[in-house]
């Protein structure tokens, strides 16, 4: 298992199996925090450094947002206001003079690589938030978690599963980074739909392969969603040639409420890591299905204050001792209801 | 009276009398945390998302301040930055999202109905700091909190006043949703003073006529402001067809010391939703009146924070708590004096 | 000596020696916090308003970050996102209010004297963070902090040593600033070097020697660099008419191992004030020298953390209370070692 005390958390490559089953075992035990029945000041007086030289509120606030339920202090820079980068500052300048501004730093900036680089001059850990095309680790690790955590409702584990990704299989970082996870556990049967010129790169399929998962690769839904989980992925109109070129793929993936009864099982959990285009013309992962209870989106984007909780915890190598920082929630909250 | 504890605060119209007395008298209760006579940490460890897609420096800060001066967290986003409502993501689902990310949610937004639209979404509270020409009613509220404890230094109740409203009546929200709450009382004599083609809209002077109200019209100030409250705003130079047309209202409506010694009460105070333009060719109020007592814009401007502040202890049921919560403040302040 | 709690600091000219004397004597004390050898809360409760008018990642951060360190809330506004300026607010009536939702503002803007400006209308204590080409006093506060502390190592005070300032001395505030704080110390030789059209402005050049130490003034660095500091600036492009008359200097006054040896002390200690370009092509810093124990430019960035806590903890009349708010830091952090 790796050290994680004081490690940078870069790409879901540094993982082996055990490791990653520390880091959602003690993402679990964060649910008491982020569901206010307890909170907890561990972190109290510790400072995070949230650099987001590319925006993305849904994964700055998330960040922002764990370190606080941990009780520690959030510093934040958005965009790339840094005028030091446009004057010719390298990126170990940068981390060398930001890193002493905090006890650990998350990053996120549209370079690939950056954040390795930015680690190299960092005199604290740093957590890649997603660094361009490359690397999104802790959106792989919360899609993890949300696959174990809903199938445990039907006592299944991630071994053994049927697990359907579909939609751009080419592109996403997303569906990559996952399967880099999945290769570390046993006997599972991935189907990948997708169009055939959209579909899943080759070396993700062979590291599949290697890991004696079975792989089924495939441009049709009919008769391949029998599966325990369906992750739905944006068909990414920027990708192509034209608008006319992406309007031929869209509707041919999309989920709805009458395609999850006629070809899903009764129980197909749905993940998509969101933002979904909720326009009616998007044909993407249909309003309708909202108050189906297996629609995990909304589970799944709230797993990932855990998941970031539990590495800043382990960073720091605090984990062990959050009961010993348990305060009771004074105001009023739903949440653990 | 309404149930503050869980609920949104979206609009005035949700209040009757006895609400709008609960909020003002929690609000005051605020006051030695404001001026630092004591500090309160009743909300040490909650957060507020303080959402401003819609950028505003008072109104955001004032929000995260009030938040602060309970002892809680604050995560901002500000600005249209969030691509994922460009990807065409709904209000609903950022708002499932992001809710889950915090405690209590304040949110400005530039569409009408957007707060409403996101609390329907959302899983904790909500407070509107202002959706577009439609409402802002924190600032409604904090008007009418300053009438009151300026008129309490005269032994007067907001019941029986004299108001004048004066300059741009018709586009204003401000004056809009402060008239809504002012039908709350009764017996008081309200004077609009405004241009003709900028008078206040039908329906609200239909609304204070059915208050009891009695409500004089009138395009001139003279003889109008001997009052209790003269309460001015712009003359808004964008809402006319041009800068020259906007040019013929500027300066009837303009107060300085020599208009206020002609024309108003000893003691009439003045109020102003501020920014004010400052500039000399701007004619609208001067800054000659910077030392006259009466002036309550910086009064009313601190009043925004108690009034939120009070809002946050409401809803997250803390209102009755404080004093539990209350500790010494160890850094000199001359704020209490 | 200047009394400083309650008061803005605005301007090295506050300053005399007693005065620095005892901000670089609490800034000493910030070590352990800063260190994270224990933690302090102090100013648990209290806000700052971290108004940054024009961008400036590190200074901004160094600000939050410092009061942060002390236990204490950040609330930040960032480039001219204020509507209300645009709108004809002026600087007085902006920190009118937004001074009423803070304990202590720090302000930075591209405008000279704004802050100052801004420091009349204010309530609360006001740190100067830049304004324009005026001013940057945290900045020659831990230019002085560093070499203070540098030369301790060396059993060397300020007094008596030998110091060279090299670069574009024309247009850089920050070392005249530094030359206004050297004139308060006795018996400096001050070197500086620089091509003759970017020359320290005479006034700078009076004042050194008025205060009786001795100058010398040289375009060339043969000879010219056996000092104790070499204080190191960049030739700005952008001050020159083109590119091609800038890249004339670039490389006679530029710093790498082999001038370094050549011209250097055993022990030269070499600052910058950041960012340096390190782009090959540059020929300022050169990165050959980032494993010079000598090199202190990171050692002075963290520097500006202690100063502004120092400053924050004097203006808020906080700094004779620190042990007694000191607490375990209960994470794991390598920083101390």
């Amino acid at each position: 298992m790796m050290k994680f005390q004081g490690s940078h958390i870069l790409s879901v490559s540094q993982f082996d199996r055990e490791s990653v089953a520390r880091i959602l075992d003690v993402a679990k035990r964060m649910i008491p925090y982020a569901s206010r029945q307890k909170r907890c000041n561990v972190l109290e007086g510790a400072i995070l450094n949230n650099l987001f030289f590319e925006p993305s509120t849904r994964t700055r606030v998330s960040f922002g947002t764990a370190f606080q339920l941990l009780g520690g202090f959030v510093h934040e820079t958005v965009g790339q206001e840094s005028s030091s980068l446009t004057k010719g500052e390298s990126l170990f300048d940068t981390a060398r003079v930001i890193s002493g501004y905090a006890d650990i730093v998350a990053m996120r900036h549209p370079a690939m690589h950056s954040v390795a680089e930015f680690a190299e001059g960092s005199t604290v850990p740093v957590i890649n938030g997603g660094d361009g095309a490359n690397e999104h680790p802790t959106q792989a690790l919360l899609d993890l978690f949300t696959i174990e955590a809903e199938m445990n409702r039907f006592n299944k584990n991630i071994d053994d599963l049927n697990i359907v990704l579909m939609g751009d299989l080419k592109h996403g970082r997303t569906v990559h980074s996952l399967s880099k996870l999945l290769s570390l556990y046993n006997n599972i049967h991935l189907t990948l739909v997708s169009p055939k010129e959209l579909q899943m790169p080759d070396h993700v399929v062979s590291a599949l392969d290697n890991a004696g998962h079975k792989v089924t690769i495939t441009d049709s839904m009919v008769g391949n969603l029998q599966s325990d989980v369906l992750y739905q992925t944006r068909i990414q109109e920027e990708r192509f040639a034209s608008k006319g070129e992406a309007d031929m793929y869209r509707g041919h993936f999309s989920l709805n409420k009458s395609v999850y009864e006629q070809h899903c099982k009764d129980n197909t959990v749905i993940m998509h890591p969101l933002p979904r285009d909720s326009r009616p013309e998007a044909n993407e992962l249909d309003v309708d299905l909202n108050d189906n209870n297996n629609l995990a989106i909304f589970r799944q984007a709230q797993n990932g204050v855990l998941v970031r909780m539990a590495l800043f915890a382990l960073a720091l190598g605090v984990e062990d001792k959050l009961s010993q920082y348990e305060r009771e929630v004074t105001w009023f909250s739903s949440k653990g209801n």
